[in-house]
């Protein structure tokens, strides 16, 4: 499902004329609290809840073909694995009818107090699944 | 007239919890272009034809309110101030129907290839004007 | 005093082939941890106690002079105003002897648990003004 | 060997307290910009030179620890393989005495005008693996 859309903008570019890397997972993190916020979890609501955080322990992106300033990009994102305690995400970056990127985040989650990891609560494991 | 629409994102925010302030003219500058592109001027346009640049040779802003994750935020501009070589633009964050901060820029005309100023174009002066 | 200097990073600079005008809030952010940490006042230790939060309510830059991928820059800061409940702070940034950008700040201190002004610590006043 | 040292800043987190995981690439990329500035193949030289590009066609992350506001990392990178036309250089970020994270980005060389693939130059071949 696509979850955000997006213009290449000029500060996502740098001197080489394209977008630079690491603005790819600003915008993958966008669409992933737009997705969190669609099933009812919504990041923001998680953090001040202060219960369950689901940090990243791994990330890697794709990059096929370059973007540019104005280029409009659409941004879905599919489950890829689902475990009592992580989750992961495949992200998928199209501009004009081509694959331009893909990208993968990894998320666990934890006690925020603690720092332990937990298991996932069972209606987001239904929510993701969803 | 409202020219950007965002939620504070979780990249917005810095550890006191709030929109760390240097990211305000990240989407002020998204108002800018989404705005010069309604009137006909995209600045990806501009800066690839090579005849005008519009540097930014003054910026500020004033922050009323915190933002928080989450939080939903209009962005309208307005100009501010026109002359043969410069154009400034008033810039108004509004959220929850309060305004929590505004901004101002100030834009000069340059030929991109040697760097000296000039006038604005008659056009953009009529559609910036409109 | 010199408190930070930088190299112009790729991810500094834009399409444009320039700093991308935000930016430079950033190395002027990195500039005042500096300072507020070397006098004594470390930023991350104050958010950290909770008892004192020093908001921006106000900035501005005035950019001279472009930065390009590579400049060597150095950020210095001087107090520019202090009174009982806020203080200003005056930004230059210099690269190749010349002052190709400045920038102001004005902090207020409030409680961070309630939002409310509040004085400025005497020893903050102190350590700001030696 | 130590490329990039750097304090975790209060714009390198976000409301949840940490550092926000995309900007660890931001500083993986300073890294890689020192260690090419000293080996001879400064970034910024080469993209004003306009012979060869080094995009990155992919990159990883993993996560050890979390990373807050005021922390110190090193930053070391190794050349991880090299091939004609491509090479990738793996990060470690150390805090403490401790692996906070690692990275890995992978390069190719192409040439900016067609954006084709080409060999990497002997001389940079032998700067990377000196």
């Amino acid at each position: 499902m696509i979850e955000h859309q997006f213009r290449v903008a000029l500060h996502d570019t740098d001197a080489a004329g394209v977008l630079f890397f690491a603005h790819l997972f600003r915008h993958a993190h966008d669409a992933y609290e737009a997705m969190m916020a669609r099933i009812g979890w919504p990041v923001d609501g998680l953090i001040r809840a202060g219960q369950l955080a689901l940090p990243l322990v791994h990330v890697e992106a794709d990059y096929r073909r370059p973007l540019r300033h104005g280029d409009q990009v659409e941004v879905d994102i599919e489950l890829k694995a689902l475990a009592e305690r992580r989750f992961s995400l495949a992200y998928r970056f199209v501009s004009a009818d081509q694959e331009v990127a893909t990208a993968l985040s990894v998320h666990v989650a934890i006690d925020p107090d603690t720092g332990q990891r937990q298991a996932l609560p069972k209606p987001l494991i239904s929510a993701l699944s969803a």
